[in-house]
């Protein structure tokens, strides 16, 4: 009989899997049966891309499927869309899964669990037990066309973005773009994980752009009248909200399998502990946005739900949970918490350690600031750029780089990511042969010369 | 009495060594005396933008200078302008320069050789023995000045380029955005480093533009009347030249020292060979395009004359022969022969070794192009961009990585330089933390999917 392989979750996690275990058991000769089971109707589609749909850079939702149920089924993967799983018993290896025909029982010789996270809706949202409408997060693609019809109209709307993360200045973005008055409330600040200094940069970038940006901001309460949000009442002051973006965190999707784990396969995150191969426990695996991963800079566990490390776990997960990790050609190494994103000209990058978390772990750290521009000054080209490099003194290991500036800023993360894959200093960063040409960056990289001033900092 | 070091040549690599001289000997209580030949006028000028400046985009020559001699000053370095060294004894420490006032003896303790290098000018750019009216090279501020004053004018000129190398390919863009009617002669192939599918999206973009580019051309000779170039014959066809631009290749300066230096101290380019502190032997130091470097991918030494280099060994050097090199706090280790340019909106990057240079080396390699976009592909930013993975078979060592593309193609080299550096694998490049948000980039980075098919590939 065939192996059976159940993926619960069909976007970027559980059908990358799907898809690899495919290719593996080809490539080996093995024998398995593929199946995935998926709540909505949709499958492989792009959750970060849906901003950028709210804002009219996207014609057609399609686009945003990277394949569609029809063609994973082309494939080989058993895939059941519309279908819930709603218990688990990995004692018994099974499940229970509704769908419109009722509940089933489906058995399994390995679980991949892929179900992704649900936004954190706190108790403000639905004053009357429900959410009232005009009051939604941005988890899934029926949201996401909830917002387009919200916000692709002609008329100027109040709209209220409460979250200062990276989905809350994508929306705020989007909104501003639609032509709507938007406010974005901070709990603390815009991307609180960035430096003081690069954070006012964005901040001022949104406020540039007519974003009323409140720091500091405590939600009180949501205004409805006839069952829509009319407004919102923040610090004892009552915004006016047409429409309010619910963006201030997701939790895994781990319910139904948790208790059943040993402890220490589980975060405080309530994200599984998924190791390099996607494995968790038994026959319990899992990758994407309902696992922790390890951090490649802290060697500690950490939640970091993107789409990048989704692709990678899953495909990782598919070849180990057919081959077996001893015999997997490749591995998910962990992650380095390498975020980047965009508000309109402003783009912001975000790589391994800030110094609060390096502190955390017990490490002396050296950081500075530096300004630069992202080409050489005489160039048309040339953008503003600010650098925050984070080293180790004594190791004089690179902990962390984050960017803000212009056009061309945030990938330079990258090298920065690169060198701390690789554990390297804050040195081989200043004097490694990265890229100039005028129109692309400066004789001395802006990234090398703010990795220098801290190398020399360090004497 | 204070040490006397003496540099030769005041642009990027002297003036970096000269600074740093003076703020490492006021770091260590050192008494020195810095002094600095430079031919010219002119200190710390950007060679690399001139092409920039001929195009237009820098509105004055005064932009490309990043200091003045009359700052050098200010900072404590007795720079001579319009000084030309005209011999060197190195056993008896002296120099001979000529100035406006004659020749004077100058004696050093040490010797900082940072005098460049000079076009490679074959026999027929001077038909008569002197190069006719529209010919020139674009080595100094002067040649740009003189570019300058030859295309931006109103008329529409006949320019041609001989030389399909990186500042061929600038000279081109800078006299098609002047309006000429730009022919580019390359006696192999344009970008010939590059690998033939990639080298070929860049001719395809040149066309495009108007350029007409001929690969495999042999220049014959000039058609000159009254002083002037009228016409170039190449391969027995007469082509019309307003003006010629000479990028055939630039050699080091090093007439004065190379004889007097060991056989092993100087480079097949005739460069001096400088170790990560910019020592060449006994009192003699050298940095910038009259040196050749270590390449750490090969071991060996390699002539690249760039100015990131120069900037970097500069500074090296400039500890280094104040401090010692056992005190120095930093060295220059070497380069990758990363390198970027872009022609209008064709970005190109190349990092490493190609297949030709790693297997002269004796090394098995695989190499793969891929295709793919620098953006989701749903977004308006997604440009095509094509990248060259090169990695070695048994190690599955990364060894080169090159790139074409739209915006935001070409410094996506300097994640791979990071790895090169750190010696790292292509499993390393594939699967590492790089960054994503759909206006930048694909889930899978697009240089992680070339580095990923390469790893497969593998095996």
């Amino acid at each position: 009989m065939s192996r059976r392989i159940l993926v619960v979750g069909g976007d970027a996690a559980g059908m990358s899997a799907a898809n690899q275990a495919l290719r593996t058991a080809e490539h080996l000769g093995e024998d398995v049966l593929v199946t995935v089971l998926e709540r909505t109707g949709h499958t492989s589609y792009s959750a970060c891309g849906m901003p950028y749909w709210v804002a009219g850079d996207v014609d057609d939702v399609s686009e945003l499927i990277a394949r569609t149920p029809e063609q994973h089924r082309a494939a080989g993967i058993d895939l059941r869309t519309g279908t819930e799983v709603v218990s688990v018993d990995l004692a018994a290896r099974s499940v229970q899964a509704r769908d419109g025909d009722g509940t089933h029982r489906i058995e399994f010789d390995e679980l991949v669990w892929a179900t992704g996270a649900s936004p954190v809706m706190p108790a403000w949202t639905r004053p009357d037990g429900a959410l009232p409408h005009g009051v939604l997060p941005l988890n899934d693609l029926d949201e996401g066309a909830a917002w387009l019809a919200l916000l692709a109209v002609d008329e100027q709307l109040d709209v209220v973005v409460v979250g200062g993360g990276y989905i809350g200045v994508e929306m705020a973005e989007a909104a501003v773009r639609r032509g709507h008055r938007v406010t974005l409330l901070a709990r603390s600040r815009v991307l609180k994980g960035l430096d003081t200094a690069l954070g006012d940069d964005v901040t001022a970038a949104m406020k540039e752009a007519g974003v009323d940006v409140r720091a500091g901001a405590n939600v009180q309460s949501l205004g409805v009248a006839a069952g829509r949000v009319t407004s919102i009442t923040v610090d004892g002051e009552e915004v006016p909200a047409d429409a309010v973006v619910v963006a201030t965190g997701i939790t895994p999707n781990t319910d139904l399998v948790r208790d059943q784990l040993p402890a220490a396969a589980v975060g405080a995150s309530r994200g599984l502990r998924a190791d390099q191969h996607g494995h968790v426990h038994g026959h319990v695996w899992a990758a994407g946005d309902c696992a922790e991963v390890r951090h490649l800079v802290t060697g500690d566990w950490a939640y970091l739900p993107l789409g990048t490390h989704a692709n990678k776990q899953g495909r990782a997960l598919g070849e180990a949970v057919v081959a077996g990790p001893e015999r997997s050609r490749w591995s998910f190494p962990g992650a380095l918490g390498t975020v980047v994103t965009r508000f309109e000209g402003c783009e912001v990058g975000h790589t391994g350690l800030a110094r609060g978390e390096a502190e955390l772990l017990g490490l002396d750290v050296v950081e500075l600031v530096t300004r630069g521009t992202t080409a050489s000054g005489y160039m048309p080209e040339a953008e503003p750029i600010a650098i925050k490099v984070t080293a180790e003194r004594g190791t004089r290991r690179l902990l962390g780089v984050q960017v803000v500036g212009g056009a061309g800023a945030a990938k330079r993360v990258d090298a920065a990511a690169a060198v701390l894959h690789l554990r390297g200093t804050v040195d081989d960063l200043a004097w490694m042969d990265l890229s100039y040409a005028p129109p692309l960056a400066t004789a001395w990289e802006v990234l090398q010369v703010a990795a220098r001033r801290v190398a020399e900092r360090l004497g």
